[in-house]
């Protein structure tokens, strides 16, 4: 039995790794990190763990934790693992890191977009960006540092992935057009995520600036084999889970002037994803919804061609809190571990 | 493996059925029966399944489809079937009938709330009424025939049952006021079930009228051994699962003319449901919430007393497509077979 | 042109008030009083008046308020306006308050229920409680100081006052359940109230201890003409605005045994409300819905006569930021003023 | 006094004109046509309008009506008023179209994107498409028939107008995502539109071949001075009202290769809207919102203009029953008759 710690775990993403991990055959969660709820009982701060969970949140003390777990997740600020995480740490317990903190490879551009200083870049090079359907082969029992990509990113890459790499879109033209549910902004007491803020609302915010645009490019860039700038937009949407990507770009002509056809993109799409556990390429003419992926690991994807403008509209959809963030993250686990992939994981989707 | 057969696979609660079967070890629906989408692969109607279900909707042969099974679930209209239900196909297959048709044993009751006759009254002495927590022992691999209680019921009765029983309180005062996601109102394209006629909205409906008064009445009168009457008002809530009941009631007096004090009736809710799995009684001062339940076999109950008006206000809350529907129906399953009550069920309520 | 001062106004209740009053063709806004956004511009901290309203926020002085206005509207902490107004304040500018402080005539349940010290209660006795309908005679224009009601209380009083004036109910049986939309909530930054907590989420809070309560008891036993003591639920909806209040009461019965039948209740009500603009009883059979009434200043009502149990069902639906707040504070300034009662508050329901 | 006439009162944009005519000081509705409820009262389809509204619903007999009133809203659906306008109809009454009859000038595009046979094409000269900000001057008391604008596409031509009409930005590049609130979809009882099945939900339709296509390319084909092709992809999203559009250009950069500051985008943006009463810009690094719009008629609008990528992101939102159809359905009539272009209009968008 794996013993599993975590760090932030009274936060939205920390919470669903509770719910995910209380189905997982091979592992247990043994220490509830939480500073906002120190000695606090864990189902006081969710009551759906009422009778479920009976611990009481610790502090975020990660050398102890470390000598008491395998693998460690953090849920936790962007900064946090950064400012404490040590070679020792590191050699006593694997970490999925649910922050950004080293998913961008080049700490200029992480320092940047972030607005701070990046307290331990010498980890950030044997950290593995654990999107597990593209990295599958670098996530294994030696890995000890897993960077577990964004919400967005999961599925603005997902989404796009096939076609970048194999050079069919010109990616100097993708544009994502993002609408993420509210979880997405985390439990923290602010008037802009009241209620009547959000409910009956719909707005972009962080146009341009949003920090997960430098983490797709690079990791579309490493598909392209080439770096590249996209349009990346997110938008908050009146509902507690989901993500819904819809990415442009301009499909590259074949030597004749035409376009690809459906059915090439689609056995393109086939190719990479068609033995995927979690990644559901829709049949033709079925645009991803939100609600059909809640709760589960699964990334619904689809496209359609638009033979007016030459370009291809792909749309992407996942529950944020789960491929997103703590099924990605459990996935990871069950990787580093050697487990089943989807040990876990295998949740139904949840409708209505 | 035990085969299922679906009668109405395609409505919520029949969908709710086949996400719950999902991950039972013991049980594989083979039938997946839906008139109005017949030959039409199912994961088409519910595109949540795309991947998980590779079966097509099949049409309501009951007969037919009573050899082919072991157990069937009817989540039909009322008198559905009344209508079609022989001894020969019961000789064959057990039913659990997630509709109203057995759940009343008086059939002239029945035949006044429903304002339909009853076309096959002989089997209603047979059907055992399925609220597993109360009628555990009647339910056997002998049972053949379940009458899944509703929804509204379900929550209104376990929430009271307790001190009924105990002849605590003064079951002619009792009053519940109960409120409802919308996944109760069905799947049928209704005007009044519109996203715009719901949302934003909230409405009393079926004011001392609903047919869940008398299935309350009749259960809760055997608890109390005398028959009863009660005022029921079901709200509409904008949301889409969850039933609350808010339960009001005169509290007997003690012979020196004190109530019983808080210790005294959680002592009684205790003894009751200290040992049930689905059902939890919450910690003195901490209010059920639907969303601690959503999509889980949970029930969750608590109480205030008000020494001003010598009432107590009992609340409960549940699932209604779960507990109030396809995972009583599936607990239900379990105990007809003989298997663990909580066999599929296992379910962690998700937040948010 | 009347002058009116707003402290806070930059509260839900504070920012109704503007809404409305920027319609009101005889009052115009001077003071937009915001400790929390001093000298920020008004439109900065609502959007929606961007254009509309070129103020910036001002400090909440209220003896300075005093004597640049004619009246001073305060949407503010229970508390506040008790530790502040003064005699002087009271003889240069009129005051409508809409927090508790002068609601209550006995300054002993006010201090048990609000458990704060009740700082001026010399000013008590003079405070008219402003509702409308039933106090209109006392608001005059030589009234200095209007103690306007809580939202819940003016919904669930006025759906009951009739039959408790008249003496048709039990008023010892009055039990009222209420549901509110989140904006009674107030725009505090709490974690309870942020969307992922309160969406598809429904609870009953404040069970037998809410502050509205000794409010309906008052102004009730008033028109039963002796004290008189309740249940009242409230609960939270996952809706922005609306309260829906549904009542139970035991009628009484005739010198027969008989019950009052419809047309009877139906033409009690008709006498008290049939000439009010605002008071809309609903025809037979139609229940009232929040919806109706969102953005105006009706109070929608009806009832039910259940034969089986002997009690009538009263439901009444408002605007809790309406006629529940702002709403009706508009229309006590018109009282005070002399103007036409309805104006300003020509507001037809937004459906939807 | 006008006299107005409304064919299709009880659908959603019929509704709305009932609301905004109400307090039109000019107007009165004379004929609420509805085949669906003829001889039932208006107030029975809508309850908000209780008290209000009197009326009974009568049939669409539009050259009957002809003859009753001065104006006639058509809110029917595609192919109706084409189907029986008459020059004699329109000699006796003018009309404003809310539907798509008379919007494309090209009889061809509308029948291809349509899928219905055009029955009065003679007409489609002389109606003025009344985009009232772009057309104002062609709208006037001579003129008979106007094509009142698309929601979608009225969001979407204002937001980019003044940049496309300046020649800013490489209309080629032009990108509409937009995203809309659930009474769009209209008042049809559809298993798609059930609360159920939008709550919690979020996906794009109508994917490279929604209507509303060809209307926005032609629009801002006349401000670019030739045709041109787009992107436009809509979504559904869990809210009553509200319209947000984000749209992606190229700007064009100027002959030093350095691209418009925002000074000078925001220049140009408000020599185009600094006069309009209904178009708000808002201040630099303010996204809009559709809650800030809605019950009203403005649009707000703002842009952010990202350097990395040469692009341009321009947001806009509105309310898509007010300026989205009714309310710019009544500025037209305004026009029409001559009157105060903001009559009945002076609506304060509600928040929350």
């Amino acid at each position: 039995m794996i013993k599993v710690g975590i760090i932030g775990a009274t936060g939205y993403a920390g919470g669903e790794l509770v719910r995910i991990l209380m189905n997982h055959r091979e592992a247990q969660i043994v220490w509830y990190g939480s500073r906002s709820y120190i000695d606090k009982k864990y189902s006081e701060v969710y009551q759906n763990m009422f009778r479920i969970v009976e611990d009481v949140c610790r502090d975020d003390d990660l050398a102890k934790l470390a000598e008491q777990v395998d693998v460690i997740f953090t849920a936790t600020p962007q900064g946090f693992l950064a400012g404490l995480l040590t070679e020792e740490i590191l050699s006593k317990a694997k970490i999925v890191d649910l922050s950004a903190d080293y998913r961008i490879k080049d700490v200029e551009v992480y320092e940047k977009w972030y607005g701070i200083e990046h307290k331990s870049p010498q980890f950030i090079e044997e950290a593995v960006y654990g999107l597990c359907e593209i990295n599958r082969g670098k996530i294994t029992e030696k890995t000890r540092l897993v960077a577990n990509p964004g919400c967005y990113t999961t599925c603005s890459i997902l989404t796009a992935y096939p076609l970048v790499k194999e050079g069919l879109i010109d990616v100097d033209t993708l544009i994502v057009d993002a609408k993420s549910g509210t979880s997405g902004a985390g439990r923290g007491a602010k008037v802009q995520n009241l209620f009547c803020e959000v409910n009956e609302n719909m707005k972009a915010y962080g146009v341009a600036s949003h920090r997960h645009t430098p983490e797709i490019e690079e990791q579309l860039g490493y598909a392209a084999g080439r770096s590249m700038t996209i349009n990346f937009t997110p938008h908050l949407v009146p509902m507690n889970r989901g993500i819904l990507a819809t990415e442009y770009a301009a499909l590259k002509r074949k030597p004749d002037g035409s376009l690809p056809s459906y059915e090439e993109i689609k056995a393109v799409y086939d190719n990479y994803y068609g033995e995927e556990k979690f990644v559901r390429v829709l049949e033709q003419g079925v645009c991803p919804e939100t609600k059909w992926v809640e709760g589960s690991n699964y990334v619904d994807i689809n496209f359609v061609i638009d033979e007016r403008t030459g370009r291809i509209i792909m749309m992407g959809a996942l529950d944020n809190l789960v491929k997103g963030a703590a099924g990605q993250a459990v996935q990871n686990m069950n990787l580093l571990f050697g487990l089943k992939e989807s040990e876990g994981l295998e949740l139904v989707p949840c409708f209505p």
